[in-house]
């Protein structure tokens, strides 16, 4: 999906939700678990249920991957269901020597034709630049996380000039282009985003940490917002959890919608 | 394998050779492609080929997961065939917000069994501490890597102390353990490890970049060798693609045993 396609489904949605498929298998409602695959028969229900109120997916590939070769398929099912509509990110922060980072982005946009990958910047350029050779796929560069651990390091200062997260929101541009390159930015950092939009201001952002983890929408929003939107912001455990019962996808839906409408109020 | 029983392997073997199953189907031979899991069946013989040589195996996932859910089967597989007496370090680079850490930790941990994992630094304590939680089992933490993108961010001074990766081993320390923390430091510096042995001089070592991306064997193991080795110098391409004929097993082999045979001497 193109930077421009990306941001029509904004505008006729309304919305820049990203839902995140962090499908536990312990956490998913107990009439599913007789099915053949309730990774995936839970996933297809959300998506059923949210399809109109987002423009992003973004399956977490831990969750798939703790259940082995079937939870690896049930992810390739879940992408393909996805189809064509919507951002489809793997949220996988992958990241190795040239080489590997290859066969990953291999995995991700062409085995499974997910449309955008988290990358980890520790490697620096050639551990990123695999992925970004690849047509209209997009890479989603961590920048300033929204975990605690986002204190070890990412704030340190860097030889005497900037947060490290800065830089890495710096150099990574000098790598790749407004169409094929986005950072990640937690919500948990909500007084951050006005100086983000300093250093990155017309690239997009994806925002986990609302919901679960905390983040406050509005806030982040009203800085973090630009002449084409420019940001995603994720909810999983939030949407996908909201109930455990057999109107799970309803209840999905419902949270959904709440996020859809402040979104469309920002906008 | 705890710590004590990988030295005893080593001891026994005169060898901290890791052997790197970075396992391309475009590079194997030609005549395993007919079989029903050409990958598996290159790795067993691979395996076969130099068990008494090494102490480790380190599949690196990217190559697995290129090939969609039959590659996940094939590195499940691979994983069980070596077997307890070798370290099988799952070479994936994870790393996410702790409930994410989590689920990787058991998709490598309890559903592969591998007995280690790579894990990527930037998020921070809470996107390795849950790694660590496994009993024994290790995070090797990518520390200073073999690869011209080290230079990006690894290097860089942080708030006027010291290298990142300096601080990344420095931090780490106090998460993990003799016994649980490994660090990767790449081949390709082989001047650094002097210094490194001054930051963590008990730690073990995971060194790639022997090989194919020209670390020199002796001048690492030089300085970076301690009173119970504390070195798992790995070889993955120089090693398995040493022939694409009928007998590449017994070519890796040879290679493997160049190396085992400097180890010996260097022990």
């Amino acid at each position: 999906m193109t930077r421009v396609e990306l941001y029509q489904q904004i505008l006729k949605k309304q919305s820049y939700l990203c839902v995140g498929l962090d499908t536990d298998i312990n956490r998913i409602p107990k009439h599913l678990l007789t099915l053949e695959d309730p990774i995936f028969e839970f996933n297809k229900q959300i998506i059923d249920a949210t399809r109109d109120l987002c423009v992003a997916y973004k399956p977490n590939t831990a969750f798939y991957e703790s259940l082995g070769a079937k939870g690896w398929t049930a992810l390739e099912k879940t992408i393909e269901y996805i189809g064509e509509e919507h951002l489809v990110i793997a949220d996988a922060k992958r990241g190795d020597i040239g080489n590997t980072s290859k066969m990953y982005a291999r995995a991700f946009f062409e085995q499974m034709n997910a449309g955008a990958l988290t990358v980890a910047p520790y490697m620096g350029v050639d551990s990123v630049q695999p992925f970004l050779e690849f047509e209209n796929k997009w890479v989603v560069l961590l920048g300033l996380t929204s975990n605690k651990g986002s204190q070890d390091f990412q704030f340190d200062t860097v030889n005497g000039e900037m947060p490290l997260y800065e830089k890495v929101l710096r150099t990574a541009q000098t790598w790749g282009t407004l169409d094929n390159l986005m950072f990640v930015v937690g919500a948990t950092h909500p007084g951050k985003f006005q100086e983000i939009r300093k250093i990155a201001p017309d690239h997009f952002l994806l925002v986990p940490g609302v919901g679960a983890q905390g983040g406050d929408l509005k806030k982040l929003s009203k800085y973090g917002l630009n002449d084409h939107c420019g940001l995603l912001v994720n909810s999983s455990r939030g949407i996908i959890y909201a109930s455990d019962g057999e109107d799970f996808a309803e209840q999905a839906r419902a949270k959904a919608k709440i996020l859809q409408e402040q979104m469309a109020e920002m906008l």
